[in-house]
């Protein structure tokens, strides 16, 4: 049997960067060598391919120049018609090989770009299978409030929210014109609508809060959402995906404990120390961060609770056509035990195989790398066999 | 002064592949070539995309073996990082050029490949300015579903819809056991969630016919969607833009006349002897069929309806981002006068400048072309400008 080639992309344009690197060098740890062959495609963020032996080490990161020398210049030739998957190498050696064969892109990409529809769209511009959600679910999954919206409309309880959208008349403007008028009860939340692990957020008790909070939000995003800020928070999480029959399923529900009022991106990427840590430019060490962060398996909750964070991500995720496997996110009021579904994220930290693992499917990491790379499969063929142009053409043009 | 290098994409991997030919020759006889240099890019229906002169003439199509082998065969290498857009030319001549330098992507697609996000993410994962919505809502334009989702969410009245996903479990089905226990009133509607054009549409009136609609829809798309047949049906069209104030405009309403009882693939695209052509594979000459089509322009409508219409389709757009020259559908029970949101075309057929030329703004094809580039050019500088990691990690890290 010939391995299938899985050229596994990270890091990446994206406030995530360096998150990405670790997911990316996990999934090569765990993936079943004896149908497998990983292929390291590490995207800097001046939007650069590289491939080599180099990026399968950690402690090469970041990559410097003398590491850098070590390393092939890849790219995906889109235009060149539906052939077999290659990468062109960009900085071939003397007499050396020209491209790269490979057969399934593996996305292990978090934030913005990677994780939010273009690279999809890439792959699907090139006939060649990929790994998670889809062109469309992606890029709804990332916005916040479209995902809200498709929310509303199948009966998914989520918050009520007021978006700005930045003005870009000109570079400079006022935002206190921006507030003005609207009909806000404080405490509120304040967030980005579209980056994802809590970037940005921030509550506002107050107008000038609100608006310092809106101009650093318009520091990272064109939009921004107002929500009422949650009293008694507590954060409820599950991932959903659909397994080797094609059924949807939940993991174990998880509540990540909370250390401030809530979580932001230091809560969930970095390590107690990561103070001293100056910025994405730096390799931080984001999963310990992440998983030593305290976290409740199966927290004591109502049935009916269970039952609301199960069944709405089972509703939304089989809506939006049950590509991926996201992680879905809950917000809560403790006292009145009130659930609004928060937001989604397509590609979450170490595809929450944590979630998955203590699940009563007790499926492992490596497990879990080998259903995303399946299902990868599954949806490419699924897709081919429905996009029939000659079958098409006979009922495209027969009268009513 | 330099010319911009547009490079005019036009064909693809559609249904409505020879119309986007027809909308792409039209866009490079009207281009400007004070200001703008055109460079024809042909994506045939294997994903090739081809460049040359020969591409400029219509009498040259479909291309044959002949006519292909005087063009170039060109594709951009995504990966290659943040630099000058460029075709890479894949046969090049001996001790010719090895590429092709463009400066903005210009999208006349019609139909799903090219209209509903992967082009975009080309552009967006290669950083190369381009025309047209962007990624996001050129996916959600082109799903009916998630188009009314936003709708409800925002508060545009859509009709309400029964949602039937193909079963992918094994090829085979029974479509008594889709439809069986959903209560539906007939007549209805039934149609593809995610193709343009009227493609696939029909009026069920019974079961069987329902059955024979729904499977009809399954050749060509995953999803179904019935809605309640609108009676004493009329359509109304409207396109809206950003004009080069960043203002939000809409064009003169239109109003399609019926042949049928409503209009479908042949009506919109074929000329009147469209019962001859064979299909896609075969060039059609489907702009004499559009402009031939019976239009009724401003048509007699209550001052209420009108405002409907334009603040409905100025809503939804501006919602979504502004990106983009979108024509949106309504549909309307003339003797209620009730009014729904039916559908939004990402890129309608000829740009709708014919809706353009006879708005009040009076702009014809030459400067709808033009909008449309200069819009292109401002996505790209708002979107730069606001992603900028190094500011940016200074609030990601800052302590709340």
């Amino acid at each position: 049997m010939n391995k299938k080639r899985v050229a596994v992309f990270f890091g990446g344009k994206s406030f995530e960067h360096d998150v990405s690197i670790l997911t990316g060098l996990q999934v090569m740890q765990v993936l079943d060598i004896t149908k497998y062959e990983p292929i390291p495609v590490y995207v800097d963020v001046d939007g650069k391919w590289w491939t080599g032996k180099a990026l399968l080490d950690m402690k090469n990161y970041p990559i410097d120049e003398n590491i850098r020398a070590t390393l092939h210049h890849i790219a995906i030739s889109v235009g060149r018609g539906d052939l077999t998957p290659r990468f062109e190498i960009l900085n071939p050696k003397m007499f050396g090989k020209k491209f790269i064969e490979f057969d399934i892109a593996f996305f292990a990409f978090h934030g913005s770009m990677g994780e939010n529809g273009p690279m999809q769209g890439v792959m699907e511009a090139s006939n060649i299978p990929y790994t998670g959600a889809d062109v469309l679910s992606s890029a709804i999954y990332m916005s916040k409030t479209d995902t809200k919206a498709i929310c509303r409309s199948i009966g998914i309880k989520v918050l009520d929210e007021i978006v700005l959208k930045k003005p870009n008349i000109n570079e400079s403007f006022d935002v206190k014109s921006l507030t003005k008028g609207l009909k806000i009860n404080f405490p509120v939340c304040v967030k980005p609508a579209n980056l994802g692990s809590s970037v940005g957020v921030s509550k506002a008790v107050n107008e000038d809060e609100l608006q310092t909070s809106i101009l650093q939000v318009f520091k990272l995003d064109n939009e921004v959402i107002i929500e009422p800020f949650v009293e008694n928070l507590k954060e409820y999480n599950v991932a959903v995906m659909k397994n080797l029959d094609g059924e949807i399923i939940t993991s174990v529900i998880e509540s990540p404990v909370e250390k401030h009022e809530f979580l932001d991106f230091k809560d969930k990427y970095l390590a107690s120390d990561g103070a001293k840590k100056t910025g994405p430019a730096k390799l931080a060490v984001p999963t310990e961060g992440l998983l030593s962060m305290g976290r409740e398996y199966n927290p004591q909750i109502t049935d009916e609770m269970k039952h609301f964070i199960e069944t709405s991500a089972k509703k939304l995720f089989g809506y939006m056509g049950a590509t991926g496997n996201p992680r879905i996110d809950f917000l809560c009021n403790s006292k009145t035990n009130e659930l609004w579904l928060n937001e989604v994220n397509p590609i979450p930290g170490a595809f929450a195989f944590y979630l998955w693992e203590k699940s009563e499917h007790k499926i492992n990491y490596a497990k879990l790398v080998d259903i995303i790379i399946q299902n990868g499969f599954k949806n490419f063929d699924a897709k081919n066999k429905n996009i029939d142009l000659k079958t098409a053409s006979s009922i495209i043009f027969k009268k009513k």
